[in-house]
């Protein structure tokens, strides 16, 4: 057992070293290699890893929040991220880094390395199309979703990965914080524009609106319908000219599907917020719709295709029912929408005034503006928290309702 | 470790003399004790042993089904038991046998005895006033249920018990296969009156019974609110003049609460669909109404007052919201009558066509007699899953509709 050591550069080097598989995948000798940190996120030390004949990306949890090093936290959630990876890479083949290797003493996961990828939200930030990799992860959430669930295997298969994922309380935490409570209350963590003022006080004083986050709140911890990623915002997604890749599954826990579903909407509701560009604006809204029907679609076709040995909705049951199989079917899906337009309110709440923000609208340099472009956004949160959009078009059409500022108060940078 | 080994009354005494604790309790020497096999249920061997100064009850799991040798089943459920009883028994003092041992090597328990009490089932059948235990039922399981909850602690507290009882996959296969799955589907195991030829193959082809089924059986695998009993029929509860007893907690796992009451409520339906007299129907329909409405006050009244550090519902982000808070908590007891109402009903069925049935209809001499009330109480089941009744009166006057046979078709011993 070796003590738990921060990395640096030199350290990664000496880790890698002393492993031949890996060693052996960059080529030469440990001089020959280069590192470059690039840790970017809230929570770890991440390093890219270039030699004669190859890459890796080496990742390593650190004993706090990497921005706060007073905020403590455990060790294990490289561990649950790298569990996370050897489940879900099989089932979604290419859309995630290869794993190859976790130690558990050092909690050091490493990984394919994705030089030359940038996230989705700096992608899009640049003008990038939103719909190809909104149609990629759609079939991602609905192969990686369907295959760890219920639906897909006997429910003796979903069981040690419930147990285990269950363990991965440190990150859930979190969430249930961050995503889930504090924005409807007071806390330090929170912080926002002070011409949102008027808006946040608004929507904490609303009692449908607490009402929905109470019942999601209640959603998100007692359904564990599938392995979710945890996090699927447009930072967990890496994107170059050819492929898509989800990473940073650390959050990853048993729950509702349409919290994963959610979280990705939210991201492409607050770049569309967050632009006053008609013609973007229309290339998002159809992402939006890409993503959500290409999700449908694919969990149906896996559905009718691979539910062999499922306990749940099996066909042998409803030989005499096949019309309320599909009705159950189409009403599983209908929830699932439920939840993520939910989720994807909470999200879109808890990056505009919650602890850890979006930077979806730093590009505006005017603060009125600012202000302006995230109030519809805030707005658009409270809408769907208020009153549940029945389906992804009542969605996108309040999306643009609620985000249509005229032109006047927008004189912004796009 | 010693190899595992079935024991028999002197195998019972070696194994108590062995264990100073448990030798102590009985006082005097193993040539002084008593020992008497009382296996009853289908899964495993019960002793109980009578010393100079006190008693014991022995429980040893089988590597088969007790009646069928055939039927291979792992040995681990008794830890499950164990662990059930040593997590419910402070949470509800005084309504479980005292823990006293479990040896995990030959998966052997050792508890109180319960000397001097029937099962619930028996002394209903004898005539026992069904309300009093059925109060006492209802705040068993608002206590055992809410304390294990999200709604009495943060969701760290939960997730190790939910970890460990999904490894209870043995006896919840059981429960997925004999409750929610065969009785709907041509099995060997099924058996029934031929009298109810026709009235099972109804059932079957009836697809709202077949879709509400379906419904159940993902409600039943996906919505762990609670550490549940499993198995809460009237044969897992012991009664004595002064004393109920909640026991063989082997079935337990995190799940809906509705689950645990939909058992015990389907259990009174079942002893009033059994008897043609109407003074005891109305006992067993207030019994129904007792149980619930306790259930339902105690509950909530442990939400008002036992809530502290949940991160469901918190007081602190209603503070704006009372009333909400309120309607939430309504709403949720609702879901939990309308998978009690549901499971109850596939527990009803279960009993009359499936594996193991119930004994409420051995006192019916005439065979036509009996499936005349059997066919009473798989309608008032079927009538449940077909269309769920809004509360407990509509239950308990579509109990009181559908198992109203003419007195001329009931010649029958009661």
């Amino acid at each position: 057992m070796t003590a738990y050591r921060t990395l640096d550069p030199e350290g990664v080097k000496h880790f890698l070293a002393a492993r031949r598989d890996l060693a052996e995948r960059l080529g030469g000798e440990a001089q020959d290699w280069t590192v470059r940190e690039v840790s970017d996120g809230n929570l770890n030390l991440v390093f890219l890893v270039f030699g004669p004949s190859g890459t890796l990306c080496v990742k390593q949890s650190l004993p706090h929040v990497r921005v706060d090093p007073d905020w403590k936290m455990p060790l294990d959630r490289t561990a649950f991220e790298a569990a996370w990876l050897r489940r879900i890479e099989p089932l979604a083949p290419g859309l995630t880094p290869a794993f190859l290797d976790f130690d558990p003493e050092q909690f050091v996961l490493t990984m394919e390395c994705l030089n030359g990828f940038v996230t989705l939200r700096e992608a899009l930030s640049k003008g990038a199309d939103p719909i190809a990799p909104s149609r990629i992860l759609g079939g991602f959430v609905a192969r990686s979703a369907f295959l760890t669930s219920y639906f897909a295997q006997p429910f003796e298969a979903v069981a040690p990965d419930l147990a285990f994922f269950s363990g991965n309380t440190t990150l859930t935490r979190i969430t249930v914080d961050l995503v889930l409570t504090d924005p409807y209350r007071e806390h330090p963590r929170n912080h926002w524009l002070p011409a949102l003022d008027a808006d946040v006080a608004a929507m904490r004083a609303d009692p449908r609106i607490i009402a929905r986050i109470g019942a999601l709140q209640e959603r998100f911890l007692t359904t564990p319908q599938a392995l979710l990623h945890g996090d699927l915002h447009s930072g967990s997604i890496m994107i170059s000219d050819r492929d898509v890749r989800v990473i940073d599954g650390e959050f990853s826990l048993y729950g509702p599907i349409g919290f994963d579903c959610g979280l990705y909407l939210a991201h492409l509701a607050v770049a569309h917020a967050a632009t006053n560009d008609v013609a973007r604006k229309e290339a998002l809204t159809a992402a939006i719709r890409t993503f959500w029907r290409t999700f449908c679609s694919d969990f149906l076709y896996l559905w009718k295709t691979q539910a062999n040995g499922a306990d749940l909705y099996t066909p042998t049951t409803f030989s005499n029912a096949p019309h309320e199989l599909d009705t159950l079917r189409a009403h599983f899906i209908s929830g699932v929408f439920h939840d993520a337009a939910g989720f994807a309110a909470a999200e879109i709440v808890r990056r505009l005034i919650g602890y850890a923000q979006t930077s979806d609208f730093d590009h505006i340099q005017d603060e009125q503006s600012k202000a302006d472009r995230q109030r519809v956004a805030l707005s658009f949160a409270c809408d769907l928290l208020r009153d549940a959009p029945a389906d992804i078009d009542a969605f996108t059409e309040r999306l643009r309702q609620d985000t249509d500022l005229p032109s006047t108060t927008s004189p912004e940078t796009t």
